[in-house]
């Protein structure tokens, strides 16, 4: 997972328009766990996930083990994960799929200042700290920045 | 918004557990803008945001102007933020509005490892880099972290 983009990934489809990047960033993140998916490109990977897709897993760092406690009771649940092989720097973006130029913010696209990406999945089972989720469409191996409810009860 | 816990936040409610946070991040956020809410203290925040709440505005950093370009044509847009003041080491929580002990992971609060607050939003205006919304819950001058399409295009 800690391969470098490829010059083909470096290059700009038409239309798009990268910026410099901050000298520094603002805040840092944990990784708290790990996906599995039978993902090994992007090129395999769905563009979303569907809650009919197959089962992957979430594999929670026994760090956060009590944290889990009370999950289970939720059906479905949001997960975050850090997309850690997408470039941050590009403002405009030319989806292959489309070739229609738009702005980074207007498109679900892991490439994105901060690339977190954000799924709702079916809880299928919670075995110690694995579950096993519909829904995902990430690579094997991407790493889990947090679990939620999909909906909190009043007052949590 | 630099301020140190106070002593009694950092107390721990009945039933609450934390851990000890890993040595160092995994990977760095970047604040891309800021949010303006009526909510200056956390008593006043509301639990969690009504698409009928007051309009807060979302003022995106000028680097990421034209990442707006085509947002407008979102009627609800997912909202990513920082809940700066949260603490991040608890793995068990015991909220005061139900004072029942649950899974950090159970629960929507901010208190978890990474304090990233996910928000669907209603989206009233963009002027410039100024969003009018309606359905947040944060404290007035919360980092920003990500905006997205509440959907995507196929494709996109």
């Amino acid at each position: 997972m800690s391969e470098k983009s490829s010059d083909a990934e470096s290059e700009l489809r038409q239309g798009e328009m990268a910026v410099v990047l901050p000298p520094q960033s603002d805040a840092g993140l944990y990784f708290i766990g790990t996906i599995r998916t039978p993902w090994r490109t992007r090129q395999e990977c769905p563009k979303r996930g569907s809650l009919d897709g197959p089962i992957c897993s979430i594999v929670v760092d026994e760090r956060w083990r009590m944290a889990l406690t009370g999950l289970a009771g939720h059906r479905r649940i949001q997960v975050l994960y850090w997309m850690q092989r997408a470039r941050r720097d590009l403002v405009l973006q030319t989806p292959f799929s489309t070739m229609r130029t738009t702005g980074t913010f207007a498109l679900r696209s892991p490439v994105r200042p901060n690339p977190i990406a954000s799924s709702i999945a079916e809880l299928v089972s919670i075995d110690g700290v694995t579950l096993q989720v519909r829904g995902l469409d990430c690579l094997d191996g991407t790493p889990l920045v947090d679990l939620k409810p999909e909906h909190g009860v009043a007052g949590e």
